[in-house]
């Protein structure tokens, strides 16, 4: 449970909530972890358990939550587990290619065929793009939800899904395994987007259709997508030797993005400021004891956690 | 230099910064350590000093700001000097008493005439007071400048001055040792409150008038009545065997009179949730490090630090 997710809805609804960045503005982690810790002196004091110790655990977002509770309230938690916790993801800490490098050396060690071939499918799908009716023809390959109107709303697409297999590779059905399995497991004479569509198909299962499907966004869309434009500005780009066409972070763009979706701008330092992050062993050896930062090394998150 | 104090005003200008809580509302210390954490990482960037530790030192509110600070910005900021810096004295810690029993203790140790003398003035002006004209008489032994409306603006003034010297007990001067040879150089057989009177003028030098002088709140005044109203509840009274009348610390009365100075209720227990406070040695032992926390005894408001 978190403001603004789940049930927590401060300004009576959703829609009410989410409307400005004046309401959204009570929207943030500071926020959220002085919440977590009067919950749990409330908790303390009803039990009269004031001297048991409290570790607070979290996975993600809800990792880097519990590292920041542990370090800006240490008289409420004792101790923190911090689970895939990405808090050197900000401010130029850790490179902005480390997410989409992750993800390669994901797929590459599922199967190397299965990286060449999404590696070799970006400038195909390019060179169709630019044909008279190339757009369509990519909109027919992949069964697209509605026709297309650009080649790079095929390629974002695709590139998200392979971020999400990798970030959710997990058992017993490791999506990565998977969509390499679709792929490798086309016709060797198969043309390689119709491998790469095997790879989607094999992923989403039997649908109608694939690519750019009706969707409603969910809270959590919705609110990450806040937080990333208010505080959380995680630097991810994809750089040169990935599996992907390089795509460098662009803060400026970023900023004016955001800018124009809350009428406010983003403060990509202020995580670094608030919580820490450059030297963050030195402050932790000093300062900071008791929290346990696990990673699993397939997380594309891992680089920065 | 904190802001809404000296010269960093937001809003255009003082008037405007203090004309409401919507404006006062980041008149606060976290905003203000928020405030030297990011002029700290400023400097240090512009200097190229990452490394150079950095050592936060202030007295009284700035002490509690400078412990604070290293308490939540470890990063920023490797250790602390908080001098006279009452971190405790909030919700309950310190009992509300314990200011002024030191300033008896003060007094006492200076003089005990002086002491008792101070003791037993209260109900000789309450004595006076209820008589006939009684005020008039007052107004005249003390040379108030206005005329007074009731005996408690005579003890208030006469408490609050008491409290004054204790609290700045300084070299060279020593303002109790002043008060106290006013008060005991007075011909033995004055009356007691012309010992009083006499105490004031020691202390205030050559007047044409004494209590309720005309005066121009200071900024410092209007700043900390708002942070006492708002977050930095310090709950003072005065308790049973001191040189004063009991004066026990109504937090209903606090909270109703802020309430209606402000529009918005203090949040008493904020300092205690959002520092710590409660088991502090605890807390220090096992995560913050690098404080001192030094205090004359002689302060009164070393008790709660």
């Amino acid at each position: 449970q978190h403001r603004y997710y789940g049930k927590s809805i401060p300004f009576g609804s959703r829609e009410e909530a989410f409307k400005n960045a004046s309401t959204l503005g009570y929207f943030n982690s500071a926020q959220a972890i002085a919440d977590y810790a009067e919950i749990i002196m409330h908790i303390k004091n009803k039990l009269r358990a004031f001297y048991s110790p409290v570790i607070v655990v979290g996975g993600s977002y809800g990792g880097m939550l519990a590292s920041w509770l542990r370090l800006k309230y240490p008289h409420v938690a004792l101790g923190a587990l911090a689970s895939s916790a990405p808090i050197l993801y900000f401010d130029k800490i850790t490179p902005s290619g480390a997410y989409f490098s992750v993800v390669t050396k994901d797929f590459r060690e599922a199967s190397e065929t299965c990286y060449q071939t999404i590696r070799n499918s970006w400038s195909v799908i390019d060179r169709i793009a630019s044909q008279p009716n190339g757009l369509s023809t990519l909109s027919m390959i992949f069964k697209t939800c509605k026709p297309l109107k650009s080649s790079s709303e095929l390629k974002n697409e695709l590139e998200n899904m392979y971020a999400v297999v990798a970030q959710y590779d997990r058992p017993p059905r490791y999506p990565v395994t998977v969509v390499c399995g679709g792929i490798d497991g086309a016709n060797e004479k198969q043309d390689i987007l119709d491998k790469i569509f095997a790879g989607v198909v094999a992923y989403k299962g039997n649908r109608s259709c694939y690519i750019n499907p009706p969707t409603n966004k969910s809270e959590t869309d919705v609110g990450w997508r806040w937080q990333t434009c208010s505080e959380m500005v995680i630097p991810i780009g994809i750089g040169k030797r990935t599996m992907f066409q390089p795509e460098p972070f662009n803060l400026n763009n970023f900023l004016q993005e955001c800018k124009s979706l809350y009428g406010v701008p983003p403060r990509p330092h202020w995580v670094t400021s608030y919580y820490g992050g450059h030297n963050i062993e030195l402050v932790l050896h000093r300062f900071g004891s008791n929290i346990i930062f696990s990673n699993g090394l397939r997380d594309p998150y891992s680089r920065g956690g």
